[in-house]
C-alpha cells in the first residue's frame, strides 16, 4: 500500500523517526495516523501481538464507541468497519427493583446512537490496517524499563529473551495507558504537573450469557444501567449475545459482602432482575473470583518534553469510565496531532507545544465530565427533576437543533471541545433559571392579583348582601 | 549512651527494624525519634557524608525554624543547641524601592522569633546525635533503586562500588524528599493519590558578603524582603555574618534578563539598594552561574502502603517555601508519629493508619497556606490593608491573646493543627466583617440622624425667622 504524504505548503516538512509506546486501542490508532502523514513508525507493545495471543487474560472489554472516536477512525479509513460490528445502543434502560424498565432516548431527535464494541476486536482491526502500511514496523513483548524520553530515547527488554535494547526516535508518543511508563519518566523532570486520583468507588465483571435460543436475553440496542443511589450496574452487549455486566460500588460495601449468601441476599434486594439473567452459580463464581478493581483519573500538563516526546491517551488523561469517553478522547488526540501535523508540517516544537497549551483544557473538562457522569448515572436517571430536564432538553433541542444541544448530545454526537460542552451547559442553566424565576414571578403575581380580585368579588357581594 | 523504652502500656510491644530512607533533616530527626522508642533503627542517605563531606555542591542554605520544628528537637534533646546556633528573626524588614525600610514584627505581644538555621549545619548536629545511639546504624552513598516496598523490601546500589543490595525492614520511612524514590515505588500501588504541581516561578540564589569590619552589612534580626507585587526577593542571615538572598519571580522574567547590563538595569529599578550590598561583580557572576530553579508541590494521601512503608516529610508533603514551614511540618511529622507509638506500642497498622488518615488533612493545608503566603510576601506586606489588619490583629491579640491569635502567629508560634490555623483564621475574618457592617450601620444611621436634626433645626430656625 503506498502511503500518502499529508503535508501542506509552507511548512517544515519531513519524514521523521515516530516511536510509539503502547499498542493498545490509542498506540495502534496513532501509529495509523502518523504513517498516514508519511512518517516512519515504530511501534512498541509490552503485551504479545493480541490477534495470536492463545491466552486472553479476563474478560473480552467492550466500550463505546461515539462521534470522536467515529471522527479518528473516520480519517483513517475505518469507521465503516467498527460501525458494522458494533451494536448501536440508542438509549438507557433503566432497570427498577421492582422489575420495571424504562427507555431513556440518548437522542430523540435524531436517533443517534453510541456504540458497543469489543476491545479485542478492535484493538485487532487496527493492528491488521497497521500492518498494511510500508512505513509502520510492529513490536511485540518489548517492555519499556526507562530511557532519556526528553531525548528521544527509550529503553525496553524483550520479554522473550530478556535483550535490552535502546531505541532513538525523533519524536516519542507514549500511548501506554494509565499506567504508562513513558509518563513515569516524564515524572522525574522539572516543570511536570502530574495529579493520579483513585476514586472511593470499584468495579466488578459480571457476564449474561445468551439466551437458549442463542440469542440475546435483554433488547439490545440499549447501555442497560440499573441505578440504585450510591451504587449501580451497567450492561453492554458484546456481539457473540453475551452482555458485560459492571457492577460500581464503594469498596466498603464490596468488602461487606463475604459469603455466597450474602451475595444473592444482595443481589435479591438491589438486582432481582439480574439473578436469573447471569445465573445464581456464575453470578457467586465471577463475584469471588478477584477483587474490585480501582478506578483511577490522571491529569497531566505539559503532555510533552522537550519537542522529543508526548503523551496520548490514558497515559496522559484516564478518565473514569462513566462517560464513555475514555477511548473516544484518547482517539480524538490522534484527530488533533494529525491537524497541528497538517497545520506545522514536522516542526515538532510548534506541534508539541500547542497541543500541550490547548489540550489539557479539555482533558481535564472530560475527566471532570466523567465524575460527574457516575452521579448521573447512579442516581439522577431516577429522579424526577432529571426527566423533566431530560425532556425540557428534548423539547428545546427539537425547536432549535444547532442552538440548544443537551450535555450529553455535545460530549456524545458532536465533536465540541469538551470544556465548550461545560461552558455550554452552564449558559443553558442560566437561561433557564431566568425562565423559572420569571414564570414564578408571573406566577406569583397571578395568584395574588386573582385573590385580589377574589377578595374584591367577595366585598362586593357583602356589600350588596347588607344593602 | 542508652537509649530509653518509650513504650506505653496496654499496647503492643516490640522491637521493630526501621529503614529510614533519606538522611537528610527530616530522616535524621526521624533516626533520632525512633531510636529513642527503642526501636532498631538504619538510616541509608544517597550522598556522601555532609560532615566529611569535600565538595558542598551550591551554597549552603539557611531555614527558618519556629514553634512546631523546635517542638519536636526538644523531644530529642536538641531544641537548645539550635537555638543557640540560629540567628532570631523578630520581624520582616521591607525594603523599599526609595531605599526605605520600615520593620513589620511577626509578634508584637510576645517578641516571639523565628531562627535561621543552616541547614549543614543543622543535618550535621543530627547525624553526630544519631551516632551516639547504638541502635541507629548510619550508611551513606546507598542510592535506592527499587524495591517491594509494601513488602518492606528496598533495593540500594553502593554508589561507591556499584554494589547491589536488598534490605528487608518491618517498616520504611521514606524521608527522601520532594523526588523521594521510595514514593515512585508507591505510586505504582493502587489507591495512592497523588499531585505535584510546579508554580509559574522560579528562584534563584544571590549572596550578600559581611562588611569591610567583618560584620552584617544589615541589621541581622529580621527577614528581609524587598516585596514587588509580581516577584520579591528575600534574604535570612548566616553565622559567618553573609546574608543568603533569594529572588523569586516567573520564569518568563528570569527570561528576559539575557545579559549583564539588563541584570543591572532590572536591579537598579526594583532593588537599588541590594547592588552595593551584593556587588555588582558578584551580583552578575552569581545571577548567570545557574538558571533558575524550579518550585515544587506534592500532595498524597494515604501516606503509607500496607502497613510497612510510610512518607514523611517532604516525600510526602512538599510545599512551596514562602511560610517557612516546609522543614518544621517534617520535623512535626516525626512528633506525631512519636504520639502514635506511644499511643499504639509497635502495632504498626494502626499507627500508620491514623498517620494516614489524619495528617493528610493538615499536610493539604500548609501546602495551600504556603502558596498564599507568597501572594502575602511579595504583593501584600506592601498594602494598607494589610498594615491595618495587621495591628487590628496585635490589638486583638493583645486583649485576648489566647482567643485571638492571629494567622503567622497560629502558624509559626503554636502547634495549632494547619488546618485550625486556616479555620480560624476564616473565623477571625467573619467576625472582623460582621463588626464592620454594624459599625457600618451606626455610621450611616448617626450620619442620616444627624442630617435630620440639621434639617429640623434649620427648619425651626426658618419658621422663627418667617415669625
Amino acid at each position: 500500500m503506498a502511503f500518502t504524504n499529508g503535508f501542506t505548503k509552507h511548512t517544515k516538512q519531513e519524514c521523521l523517526d515516530i516511536a510509539i509506546v503502547g499498542g493498545g486501542l490509542v498506540g495502534s490508532l496513532a501509529a495509523l495516523h502518523m504513517a498516514k502523514k508519511g512518517h516512519k513508525v515504530s511501534l512498541y507493545e509490552y503485551r504479545e501481538d493480541i490477534r495470536t495471543a492463545e491466552l486472553v487474560i479476563g474478560r473480552s472489554i467492550n466500550l463505546a464507541l461515539s462521534v470522536r472516536g467515529r471522527k479518528a477512525l473516520k480519517e483513517v479509513g475505518l469507521e465503516d468497519k467498527l460501525l458494522e460490528h458494533g451494536i448501536a445502543m440508542y438509549a438507557r434502560m433503566i432497570h427498577n427493583t421492582d422489575g420495571t424498565r424504562n427507555a431513556i432516548p440518548y437522542d430523540r431527535r435524531n436517533h443517534q446512537a453510541i456504540y458497543s464494541v469489543g476491545r479485542k476486536y478492535l484493538n485487532e482491526v487496527l493492528l491488521t490496517a497497521a500492518e498494511k502500511y510500508p512505513n509502520i514496523n510492529l513490536n511485540f513483548n518489548k517492555k519499556m524499563v526507562g530511557g532519556k524520553v526528553d531525548k528521544g530515547e527509550v529503553t525496553f527488554i524483550d520479554t522473550t529473551n530478556e535483550e535490552k535494547k535502546n531505541i532513538f526516535a525523533d519524536l516519542i508518543i507514549g500511548c501506554d495507558g494509565a499506567f504508562s511508563s513513558v509518563r513515569r519518566e516524564m515524572l522525574k523532570r522539572n516543570g511536570f504537573n502530574y495529579s493520579q486520583t483513585y476514586i472511593e468507588h470499584g468495579y466488578l465483571e459480571l457476564c449474561i450469557p445468551p439466551a437458549a435460543d442463542g440469542g440475546f436475553q435483554m433488547p439490545e440496542n440499549y447501555l442497560h444501567i440499573w441505578p440504585r443511589g450510591k451504587f449501580m450496574m451497567i450492561a453492554l452487549p458484546n456481539q457473540d449475545r453475551t452482555w458485560t455486566v459492571t457492577l460500581f460500588m464503594p469498596f466498603e460495601n464490596f468488602d461487606s459482602i463475604k459469603s455466597s449468601e450474602e451475595l444473592l441476599k444482595f443481589f435479591e434486594i438491589y438486582f432481582p432482575d439480574a439473578i436469573p439473567l447471569i445465573g445464581k452459580e456464575r453470578l457467586v463464581k465471577d463475584f469471588f473470583k478477584i477483587p474490585a478493581q480501582h478506578l483511577i483519573a490522571v491529569k497531566c500538563r505539559p503532555y510533552h518534553i522537550s519537542s522529543k516526546c508526548v503523551l496520548i491517551g490514558d497515559a496522559g488523561h484516564a478518565v473514569v469510565p462513566f462517560y464513555g469517553q475514555g477511548m473516544n478522547a484518547g482517539f480524538e488526540d490522534c484527530s488533533i496531532l494529525t491537524e497541528l501535523f497538517n497545520k506545522y508540517g514536522s516542526d515538532l516544537e510548534k506541534i508539541l507545544t500547542e497541543f500541550s497549551e490547548t489540550r489539557w483544557i479539555d482533558a481535564h473538562a472530560v475527566c471532570d465530565l466523567a465524575m460527574y457522569n457516575y452521579i448521573e448515572m447512579r442516581d439522577l436517571v431516577n429522579k424526577k427533576s432529571f426527566l423533566m430536564r431530560k425532556a425540557l432538553d428534548d423539547f428545546l433541542h427539537w425547536i432549535a437543533p444547532s442552538y440548544w444541544v443537551p450535555l450529553y448530545s455535545s460530549v456524545s454526537f458532536t465533536c465540541m471541545p469538551y470544556k465548550k460542552c461545560i461552558e455550554n451547559r452552564e449558559w443553558q442553566d442560566r437561561v433557564l433559571n431566568k425562565i423559572f424565576t420569571v414564570c414564578s414571578f408571573i406566577g406569583v403575581s397571578s395568584c395574588l392579583l386573582g385573590a385580589i380580585h377574589l377578595y374584591n368579588t367577595y366585598n362586593t357581594m357583602e356589600e350588596l348582601s347588607f344593602n
